[in-house]
């Protein structure tokens, strides 16, 4: 690993986003962070913005901080994440959890397409999906859900979706970048496959977004939700973004008739009247406090450029199955993302028939946070904004350090994963 | 008014809850804030727990939070709630909006009766309800809605409800103290009598929790939800409470099945299985900033009792109308709440012709803040744990002084409302 080291070195002394890591909070310089595709780590912007919200906002301007910033932050931020998506700033908004967001557009689309009765989705899709899926097929009769398995457990070739799109499919709704894999589906082809038969597609953007260049026009992409508290570095639990195309907002329907999606809401009329564009897609008051937290996190992603931090995360995600394959492969370690980057987000899993009892060595003993996923999966996540090519060679010694030292044995009595 | 000065002077001294102000933020002594029940004003505790969740848990646990506090807390200042709104600690979580909430538990009731077609709700009752009413009926096809109208603008006898009660209602749903007069419904009389015809009844709490007593379980209620902003003085947007009876729980199944909701959210399952209890009705995650300042309103509220808070809350509006009625009444300016205290909350509402222009005068010119609602009315909010009998006074005479000095002839242009 002496070899690595060095290149390292090398590599984040060259790197031109290295003065990002120094805009987060860093309170710990030994800790090796690998979980920032499931909690990004806080931008140091984030102190003022609390600060604002409750001395100079709730503290003190009180309600009259609506009309001073309030009202508008869910169409404000949704522009910023639009210029990290390819979409206009009119065309993505940030409310609810990505979960309300996701049940949100895929009634919607369900309801535009009344004579069809297919979704098609897959197996590696985020599990909170497919649960959506199954509510909403329970919700409106008559739907069924065909869920595509892959047979490597890594890859779904484009062709195995296609081959299961038909006159009848209303939806094909695909995670962008597998939460477990990290494997990239072919958004701009399966979007217009789905066209090609008539059907909408519905893309979950949570671990692409913040991690790597998404062109939601240019693949002419119908729907998109996404989370705002991984690559956007937005806060635990941060309200998503939902992205619906132009074209597209003013024939669609929310299933939650709220008040912030009528269209005077302050007229306190008794009929229900969407409001023009993507507004009717919002629901009740939005959580203010955890919606303005979002937006430090987009002004650094937009500041370094989403073609900057791809390359990073690329160099990064190849550096570190590099190390895998040379000093963990030989300690029964197996890498379960493509190797091919383009297919690839910017987090690597790795396979161990111990990975419960190592993941928890590594949290407890190693002062390094990976992130587990059942049955045997360790997922290394890379934020390129703030991971160093150092730290990916000392959490792979360390990983290296529990196997060989049989650290792990000690957790044995592990029955189940709970973060 | 030097009477009603000297009597409010002897009321604040001996208020048993005036040691509560000064556990609020209060940067202006001279505003006069009437508006604590559309936002209330922030404890001081608010400025810890944004310190903690900046500095010790984003910032530094970073994902580990997750298991220090942040999981169960829609749990955990459920039970809090419950406390204030007679309901057992496991029958009442903290998640997502009022509106979300709403349409889950709307549409669980619909679905818990689907022989039946009716809702039955009131023309008072919070208008996002009942856009929320006409989208589930949108979504669940063969449902209608009857809107009981109010006779006077102001009340609703109970009997009128009962009289649209029949063996089609599926779900009673009423705001239980309405948003524009105050009135407060007969949550008793009114839930047993949707219990007679076999229907289920949902109960929008939002201006009754923190503000008056309220007892669920005694009046055998099935289902609530409540906005925590208000009188819960949680902050904007602040995450809504959802209350589910007890033996309900396990029979309702939410439309929204998200992770959270799923009985074991980290074994990734392909399909859904409902949490046992009231957990299903959890949806995605939740947003943890907004969350967590929650909290120190409640702990403010449970301190003080309920019965200390409802107390001087009858007090202070019958000290309000009593003022009103002499010193605005001759400057035209009616009542349109409640008069008698049973039937009221802790808002009066007083109207105007020109109350729109009046409104925006007091903000402008009087540094008082009232709350405008459409066409004529003037909401002032009473918070008994920190308005004062003196700001009472000093708030009416404002007013008088808008309307003698014709001050709000200046604000004629104003042709809506924003706030």
């Amino acid at each position: 690993m002496h070899e690595f080291r060095t290149r390292a070195a090398v590599h984040d002394n060259e790197d031109p986003l290295k003065h990002f890591r120094e805009r987060f909070v860093l309170t710990d310089a030994e800790l090796i962070y690998l979980d920032g595709n499931s909690l990004g780590r806080m931008p140091k912007q984030a102190t003022e913005i609390a600060r604002r919200l409750t001395e100079q906002q709730w503290g003190d301007r009180l309600i009259r901080s609506w009309g001073e910033g309030w009202y508008d932050l869910p169409q404000r931020l949704g522009a910023k994440i639009a210029n990290l998506i390819g979409a206009q700033p009119d065309e993505v908004l940030v409310t609810d959890s990505t979960s309300v967001n996701f049940f949100k557009l895929a009634i919607a689309a369900l309801q535009a397409r009344p004579d069809r009765s297919v979704i098609v989705s897959e197996q590696t899709n985020f599990p909170s999906d497919l649960y959506l899926l199954q509510g909403c097929a329970q919700l409106l009769t008559g739907k069924r859900i065909e869920s595509v398995s892959s047979k490597d457990g890594i890859t779904i070739p484009p062709e195995q979706i296609e081959a299961n799109l038909t006159r009848d499919t209303a939806l094909l709704t695909l995670s962008h970048t597998a939460f477990k894999s990290g494997f990239v589906h072919d958004m701009a082809r399966l979007t217009k496959a789905a066209h090609q038969v008539g059907a909408l597609s519905l893309w979950d953007l949570s671990h692409s977004v913040g991690a790597l260049q998404i062109d939601l026009n240019g693949c002419n992409a119908d729907l998109a939700v996404g989370c705002c508290y991984k690559y956007l570095n937005g806060g635990p639990g941060a309200p998503a973004f939902m992205y619906v195309r132009k074209d597209l907002q003013d024939q669609l329907t929310s299933p939650i008739w709220g008040w912030f999606g009528q269209s005077r809401p302050f007229d306190f009329d008794l009929d229900y009247k969407p409001a023009a564009g993507l507004a009717r897609f919002l629901a009740g008051t939005p959580p203010i406090f955890s919606l303005a937290m979002v937006e430090p996190g987009l002004d650094l992603l937009i500041e370094a450029g989403m073609d900057h931090v791809r390359r990073k995360s690329v160099q990064q995600t190849e550096f570190l199955i590099e190390m895998i394959d040379e000093r963990l492969k030989p300690l029964g370690v197996e890498i379960s993302s493509p190797r091919e980057a383009h297919q690839r987000g910017s987090h690597v899993s790795i396979r161990h028939p111990n990975a419960l009892q190592i993941d928890r060595a590594l949290i407890e003993e190693m002062n390094v946070i990976p992130d587990f996923r059942t049955p045997d999966n360790i997922r290394l996540g890379i934020a390129p904004l703030y991971t160093t090519y150092v730290e990916l060679v000392e959490g792979v010694e360390r990983i290296a350090k529990v196997i060989e030292e049989r650290r792990y044995e000690r957790y044995s009595n592990l029955a189940d994963a709970v973060t």
